[in-house]
């Protein structure tokens, strides 16, 4: 097999870099990072620069991500045929549900959020399209690598982070856990992720039966648990949520049965 | 001055192009619109697969943008600062006046939106977060032409589309419009861009009394648009925008004055 493009991981590389840690780094801190000469690194960030994916701050000589990444995002989101079908379908989820909806799609080692409903009310949220979410802690990552086996070879290699007291670490306790996702059909996250915060989702199959991505709501334990049993969440809206998936994947074209 | 980087610069024009007109684009395609043997074509698209920059349609070989493109798209929203102060005052700005608010930023050609409040009603609305606007139509563009020299010389250059019948494309009309602007302190656009649509914007400056960016509402020209002049925005709302850009260029530095 031919042997991909060197600068090409390179550029990929530092951009990364950007997006994770300190975000604002001078080109030493990125040479010695990505393991590069300083004038290989600085001939990569020039080329990134001229094209918009690499901002140089003018004071401080410091490299950020650049607009032009936006844009391009902005048009990946424009031909996902699963964020398309799912718009109607999550706006209705979220006004039945009284809840925040979060639909989310396997990328690297996370669940890549592609669309976020805000709750209806007046409250001030951020929106979180294309925020990355754990897969072993959160009801869209459970489900994920509860259906599709590309998130579960993932979820099985990754540091499983104790996010919270209930957060589900080790790989036999988490392994049942993916059983009864399976044997119920959904998965919920009940503080195992952030303190006070419950979420439920679902799985969203395409016509060939694969699961392409996962639906679901998170909102404040005291409204979305049941009054009498604080672990399970209310199964008015684990209905709504079943609901809202089924009806995704019919519009995907995945069999009523 | 050292070359750039051939390659990357090769990747960056065929996410452009997948990120424009068909968007999704076969292998022959893309190496006759970017000039590139296949081979070479197939080398640069296969790098940019393993880097999550681009996915392939398994059952028809096609290529579109990747997941990755938006992880970063959101990452570069993080460490935005002027987005960042202007969260809690374009969410203020969107309740006083009843409608969607856009903060805009010069990028290539246009208008590049890096936030975006929806209009406070039940209505179905479509995020355009890392969208473009035209720098000539629009008032965000107005702004930015009027007092940015670098999207001065992009907006003469630019080709001046006229979406309407009151688009003004015709430079020495256009340059009367930025003179007002200028002398105003803000630009509108009464259905220049859309039909039954207005705006108005004001902009932003920071600390060294350089234009950063702009800040606006858009609506229903029923709404926006004064009942006896129907070609002028009701001035509360003018004033509202104008507090808003002037309280976020506050937060960025800009001196009172």
């Amino acid at each position: 097999m031919a042997r991909n493009i060197q600068s090409l991981e390179r550029a990929a590389a530092m951009l990364r870099l950007l997006a994770g840690g300190e975000r604002r780094l001078g080109l030493s801190d990125i040479a010695s990072a990505t393991g590069l000469a300083k004038g290989t690194a600085h001939g990569i960030l020039r080329t990134l620069q001229a094209e918009g994916f690499v901002e140089q701050d003018a004071a401080s000589g410091r490299y950020q991500l650049g607009a032009e990444l936006l844009r391009l995002g902005n048009s990946y989101l424009d031909v996902h045929e699963l964020r398309a079908r799912a718009l109607v379908w999550t706006d209705d989820l979220a006004r039945s549900s009284g809840e925040a909806v979060y639909l989310g799609v396997l990328h690297q080692q996370g669940v890549l959020i592609v669309h976020h409903v805000f709750r209806p009310d007046d409250s001030r949220q951020v929106l979180e399209v294309g925020a990355m979410q754990p897969l072993h802690s959160t009801a869209l990552g459970k489900v994920l690598s509860a259906y599709d086996p590309v998130a579960h070879s993932e979820v099985v290699e990754a540091e499983r982070k104790e996010f919270t007291a209930r957060t589900v670490a080790d790989l036999t306790a988490f392994e049942t856990v993916l059983d009864l996702t399976r044997a119920r059909g959904y998965a919920a996250d009940v503080e195992e992720t952030w303190e006070g915060v419950a979420s439920v989702a679902a799985p969203i199959h395409d016509r060939h039966r694969m699961p392409v991505g996962a639906v679901g709501i998170t909102g404040a334990v005291e409204r979305v648990c049941r009054a009498d049993a604080k672990d399970e969440l209310r199964p008015e809206l684990i209905a709504a949520v079943r609901d809202c998936a089924r009806a995704v994947s019919r519009d995907l074209g995945a069999s009523r049965f």
